[in-house]
């Protein structure tokens, strides 16, 4: 049963006039339920609560956290089909769909709760002291990562649970030792309570501290802001649109009296390099891989393939009418919402207009029902280098296939490309090797090169890199996805001369945590002895 | 003897018509060398040279790089006395500091080189292929640091080694790959020269490509700008003042169509913590440290402590009359340039001049002759806290104790603190145990701790924290001193079923470089059986 509140802390709360409803995509009309904006005070009552709750969540153990991450996990599966079926209701994706993104959403809390019980992720570097060196003695130094305090998340309405209130931000800032505000995404309002509810009931089973965890239901990007320009907030990850996310970023750096980082991942159009050997010899079953990975998810991935690199040979054209048909055969499917619908397919509409672009199949405009169909669009290498317009996000089932008349063509076209999350080869061994210099331009514009797969589909593992330069990310450092995803919301802090006493136990002589650790520049699990 | 010319790769040139003179500090004059403001043409040509540049470094083996940062280390010994001589000319500083921080510079460039040549620095993550897992199988995931391209580099006055031209940002970005870009420090005009020149030898000496070193000679600002909003800059090291390095971070952010990350270290006032047990027994001694610290290079360190908290006991007036008594008697000693002593002795008045603030000692004001006198001010706790102008930089042999009547009113003075390099605690086992508060909150206010020893003087070693929270740098992720300074410029970067040939050394199943690996979540140099 929805009861349309914020959650601050332990507390439910609902004193604003205002309120939101969920939007059925399937239906077309809005959901019963009301959630309530939070008012500004109730904002400022989150951000004063996760400061306070701060000074004792950043102390406790990683073995802690571990648990209550688990217990959010455990958590969530007690929700059980009500919360497939709300999410369901909410973002007119599948129960299949649904129930395969909520294991990986509660496999992520577990994943970093293994990497909080191995312990190495602190990173600690210890430079023992040389009392004799001349011509000055050096200090006993020792390094390792720390919480930086409130983290704001606003999470994607793509992936209801896997990015959004108990995604891989909040995992990864709670496993940290961060408290979290999540501001609400307005497409699923109902998931997000049953969600934050469960965060709650763990916090409280785990005795976390009150502030740990909060959300906030907002109304457009106002609410947003106000959380993201509070001085209380020390970090921001966010997974949605270009425009929202530069305007975030923007505000945590020039709106704020401190600067903050935003890792936001944004926006991404995936190209995808189809290289003539292997296309001669699998061109159907490409096609079918390569329609199946633009349509997946009615195209709402943010590793969705917008671009396909071809050399235009004899095959070219047998490839594309396999790749049209079977495109056209996808049925249409219910997007996310009517805003996200509206924009897909004017954007369809504007890329049919640019110079040079072709439509090779464009089905129906489904926006009166809220759903997508696919589209297939052709330019030039030339003309896709002269315009920039036609790297912008097509967010939904489309793609433009870029024609180059051989290899030259093909290596200037992606050099002119943006950043990207993900880069994919589709090459045997003849391709790779006669295309080495086009491979290796792809690696400097994206987080994840991909050889002989699609790139939808991220793995929630240590290797993981769902990042990549601007405008992929606004920090290239970084990556939202896998345990790594971690270090976004820490970082390095220096004792010197700390009395032995003091120290946290990962940075203590005999190593009581058993963990990686460099000493003097070598990697050791040894204790020092003294 | 020196030419004026900027060097951009392989090239000295200089077909600018204005020019800068560099300036003697204890002479008083300028000297007569006339160094030649870069053309617009010629910074243009410098970044499509490093871009250039970067397709090849990028690929040179950690080994190569580690070999060419020796060479330059040994080219800069083989400068010899002129060195010494023409910084000595230029910045005032003595032989004997000059001559020791010259050994730091080279001792740098070697650490970054011994991290190459052990490699694990690169953070190699593998997650094995899971071919059978069910409902998925798992890809190969294969992840590593990459450099990341052309990096800016604004060198310190108050460095002209550490951290100028062939310093810590220059030596970590050339280790990690990138070509770097320097805009000369216009107080030492005849070193960069030196240095550069150096760089170059070192470049062709080791046979790497035109175009991975330049520097350009730049008239105020407008170079700078030009330089860091320039496409082909993918990173930007700043070491300096809060107010250029936030011109540079906003313009980074801001004025490029693609933001790149400002590494910027600007404004730390590095507060000491004198605690009364500490103080009772130890309260001449700790005067006479302090005394040095505050007036170490005339107070032109970025660590130099700037706030001193006592608490008001009977130990306080004995420990500041020391302290003034020991100030008075250090002799002023020539700034590092006019602007920095006109501000100083400018901001010092301004301190001055603020509510609650009483003027302990305050030397002569010394500008006409270019010379730094040591001052003390005296502020309560509580007008602290009021006036966020207290926590200014005064850069120059000056410090404000503030006075806490008590444990809860230093722990609110403390709590009111901005972010900073350092903080300091000065207290025996009795002071740690009682104020334990004040030390946990300045963890969260600084990037190291320093216990029972004075924050001047910065170890370049692996466990060194050389950063800190806004407004110390503008990225508490990273440090500029030690050898996680290469961190700032690479950004991970993940294969996923790459073939294995294509696959760097890093990532090779057998482990050719004999690196720390994490692979399937577990460290190990051990290599992959297949």
């Amino acid at each position: 049963m929805l009861k349309g509140f914020n959650i601050i802390g332990d507390t439910e709360i609902a004193e604003g006039d205002d309120y939101l409803q969920a939007f059925s995509p399937t239906h077309l009309k809005n959901l019963p339920e009301k959630f309530i904006v939070a008012t500004a005070q109730e904002l400022e009552n989150a951000v004063e609560k996760a400061t306070i709750a701060f000074n004792s969540y950043k102390n406790t153990s990683a073995k802690e956290r571990a648990l209550f991450l688990e217990t959010i996990a455990k958590e969530i599966d007690n929700i059980g089909d009500e919360l497939i079926d709300r999410a369901k209701l909410e973002t007119g994706l599948t129960e299949q769909r649904l129930t395969s993104e909520r294991g990986r959403t509660t496999g992520q809390l577990k994943l970093f709760a293994e990497l909080l019980r191995e312990g190495s992720w602190v990173e600690a570097v210890i430079d023992e002291a040389l009392p004799d060196r001349k011509p000055l003695p050096r200090s006993d130094l020792r390094k390792m990562n720390i919480a930086i305090g409130p983290v704001a998340v606003f999470g994607a309405s793509n992936f209801p649970f896997a990015f959004s209130t108990a995604g891989g931000d909040t995992a990864s800032a709670l496993a940290a030792g961060n408290p979290v505000i999540v501001k609400a995404h307005p497409s699923h309002l109902g998931t997000n309570e049953l969600m934050g509810t469960a965060i709650k009931k763990a916090a409280e089973i785990s005795h976390m501290p009150d502030g740990v965890f909060s959300f906030i239901i907002g109304d457009g990007i106002k609410t947003g802001l106000q959380l993201v320009k509070h001085p209380g907030i020390k970090a921001v990850g966010f997974t949605g649109s270009y425009k929202a996310g530069m305007t975030i970023f923007k505000a945590a750096t020039n709106e704020r009296e401190s600067p903050v980082p935003v890792f936001a991942e944004m926006s991404s159009v995936n190209p995808i390099v189809l290289l003539p050997s292997k296309l001669r010899k699998e061109s159907d079953a490409l096609a079918t891989q390569l329609a199946g990975s633009i349509s997946v998810g009615v195209g709402q991935f943010c590793t969705n393939p917008g671009l396909l690199f071809l050399i235009e040979d004899e095959n070219y054209k047998g490839f594309t009418l396999k790749l049209i048909e079977t495109l056209a055969a996808i049925p249409e499917a219910p997007m996310l919402n009517q805003g996200i619908c509206s924009s897909y397919y004017m954007n369809r509409k504007l890329m049919a207009k640019q110079k040079g672009v072709a439509v090779l199949y464009m089905g129906e405009d489904e926006s009166a029902v809220n759903e997508g169909s696919s589209a297939l669009f052709q330019v030039n290498a030339n003309d896709f280098i002269q315009n920039q317009e036609l790297q912008n996000e097509v967010f939904g089932p489309a793609s433009l296939i870029v024609k180059c008349k051989d290899e030259r063509d093909l290596f200037q076209a992606l050099k002119s490309l943006h950043g990207q999350l993900t880069a994919t080869i589709m090459g045997d061994a003849d391709d790779i090797s006669k295309y080495a210099g086009s491979i290796e331009v792809l690696t400097g514009k994206a987080g994840r090169l991909i050889f002989n797969g699609v790139p939808t589909g991220v793995e929630v593992s240590h290797a993981m890199v769902h990042g990549g330069p601007f405008p992929a990310t606004t920090d290239s450092h970084s990556t939202s996805v896998g345990s790594d995803a971690i270090k976004r919301f820490l970082r390095p802090f220096c004792f010197q001369d700390c009395p032995h006493d003091l120290l946290p136990d990962a940075l203590k002589n005999e190593n009581p945590l058993g963990i990686m650790r460099k000493i003097n520049g070598h990697y050791t699990r040894e204790g020092i002895s003294v």
